[in-house]
């Protein structure tokens, strides 16, 4: 099934007997029984290359339902997927990780349960769980370690609080891990093997793909660029620490500073906006950025930059084919891109950033649910990750 | 050949039988025939554990020889092993690299024509080269590219001369790269599977092992955190930018300081090292440091924290096991150390550096030999890599 499911979407027997460097005949016979065992299913005609288009196959819901979860820090959005990690059905909703695991993981047991009964499907169908959560993971035991941002969840059994409501397999990763996951299975870094998927939020943090796969570290810790220091003197962050890249560049600081330049009279558009909503969002200081505001185009530079000269130790270090930039943040767009792109090449080894594409997440909000549904199939198909 | 290479020293049968997965008698019957062909060899007894201490087989010389050769910016270091990269004769001689690849590679054919001579062999012996070279190598070709500190050599093809000299495949990487790979087959980063080797001496670099295995990047660069911008406004590196870590904390901008110190009368311990050999060497600051001298302290302090700041950023992604220090500047020792520790200790998550130990290159000055054999070695056997 590994390859089945590494192609994602659906294929013909052609490709598919290729990927399997079985016979035409053993493929033929072997795709008609899973078809009867509704495990595969005809799903329409590939593009035609000239002569007669085949047959597309992939896996039909009948073969089962993964649930997807990705808690972030102040969201939680939940999918059912089939096995071959298609959305079925999706909700996203906010969401305060600080109110701890208990009320959070309640409200994913309530999502999943709409989920499940929009789609006419129960409990029993769900072959696996998939779950993102905001903080470092040991992959060994499916436990948060010293979350930074998670009080309450350091070391809390998630993955047995969700064993017990779904009689399903249980996977928990970092959200960002997840994202990147995704990302790399379905959306702009399919394919690539080596990449750094950025994401910008309220907290910032990266998944890391070297030869195709997630790398963890030895405290399943690697990726956690938001706390790196940035500046001693700095701000202190939700860890304790001063000067986080976190607490310098991700959403709550640039809003602080877009509200300090609408209070202080610097920009006239951000006041505005500031004086209908009551409280700033980053979205709001992109569009300010869109429509000339210099203050909020200081914002966005001045945390782009940030966070492009800490990656560019990373760049230096790992040469990746691809870095892609996701999370709340990365709605603002090229005025963001740009300028953690020119602090990358600017001090990065000109050789590592030659060919280097910085672009934006392609799969955006759902990049974590369809990370955490791969995640889930690769589990309960015990691919050898 | 794969697990008997990998165990590095010698191994009793009974290690081997375990290695291979194999039947005890078919291990037996193996070994004898591949004593018999001078493929495999009894050297010693181990360490009795109790009973009667089992007979050590390991692959001595008639198996065949391998050069290894490690090409610094300022030295040659070049070696034949075994095909178990257990080293048999070593000549060490200072070069630069500057003076382009011919001169180079002709004092590499003098020194193994040297060793060779020494050892009772000739170039039929060899089978097979390993090359590690101070730039950026691109996999597919063997080709340097762009190498900063290596005019003259952007694309030589070393691989092609060296084959025509020795009649044996030629195997080239970055030298921090085999130095890694030394250290990891046998020296304090054995069995340690996510390590980043950092080497100081007149550049600095690192080689990363991630899963086992020379993380070397999309264009062969990874591990170059010497060209990582430190100071956009700082000195003028070899690379054509400003303010690199190398051209801010290695060797040449450590001597820089040490003498301007010693020339404004700062240091009397570094004035009268000054006098007396007429330019100063790391080893002399790193001398005048443990006779107390205070501005000696200050330039390794302010390297160190360099080092340790721009690490910082790599452990926090990475997350690594292990982080090694060799090169030339090494030899300085603790009071670098201790430096780089504090400054990543203090600018990375506190949970990737709860266990993390900085520790100095065991191999030291042979690591980069020891690794181009291996990488020879494997190379030679064809060991997936």
């Amino acid at each position: 099934m590994a390859h089945i499911h590494a192609e994602a979407k659906p294929v013909s027997r052609a490709q598919l007997t290729k990927a399997m460097g079985s016979s035409r005949g053993k493929v033929l016979t072997e795709v008609a029984r899973l078809i009867e065992a509704g495990l595969l299913a005809e799903e329409g005609l590939a593009e035609s290359e000239g002569g007669r288009p085949s047959t597309l196959i992939g896996i039909p819901r009948s073969a089962g339902l993964l649930v997807a979860v990705d808690i972030g820090a102040t969201s939680i959005n939940a999918a059912l997927t089939t096995l071959g990690s298609k959305i079925l059905a999706y909700r996203a909703e906010s969401a305060d990780v600080r109110f701890g695991p208990q009320p959070t993981l309640g409200r994913v047991k309530a999502l999943v349960a709409e989920l499940l009964e929009e789609q006419g499907a129960s409990r029993e169908d769900i072959l696996a769980v998939g779950v993102g959560v905001p903080g470092p993971v040991e992959q060994a035991t499916g436990l948060l370690t010293v979350p930074p941002i998670m009080p309450g969840w350091d070391r809390f059994p998630i993955r047995d609080v969700l064993v017990k409501e779904f009689a399903a397999p249980v996977f928990v990763d970092n959200d960002v891990n997840i994202m990147a996951l995704g990302e790399h299975w379905g959306g702009v870094a399919k394919g690539v093997d080596d990449v750094i998927f950025l994401k910008i939020g309220t907290g910032i943090g990266s998944g890391i793909i070297i030869r195709g796969r997630i790398h963890r570290g030895i405290q399943g810790c690697a990726g956690d660029l938001g706390h790196v220091t940035v500046d001693p003197d700095g701000p202190t962050c939700t860890c304790g620490n001063r000067g986080c890249l976190e607490a310098m560049a991700a959403a709550p600081a640039m809003v602080r500073q877009a509200e300090r330049c609408a209070r202080e009279g610097e920009s006239v558009i951000l006041a505005e906006m500031l004086g209908e909503e009551g409280e700033l969002t980053t979205r709001d200081i992109g569009e300010a950025a869109r429509r000339g505001d210099n203050c909020a185009l200081d914002v966005i530079r001045r945390s782009g930059r940030l966070v492009g000269q800490t990656l560019a130790s990373v760049v230096s270090v790992l040469n990746p084919s691809l870095i892609v930039v996701g999370g709340g943040v990365s709605h603002i767009g090229n005025a963001l891109l740009a300028e953690i792109r020119g602090a990358v090449y600017q001090r990065s080894l000109p050789l590592a950033t030659r060919n280097l594409p910085v672009v934006m997440s392609e799969l955006d909000d759902v990049a974590g649910v369809v990370g955490a549904s791969v995640m889930a199939a690769e589990g309960a198909l015990k691919v050898p990750s």
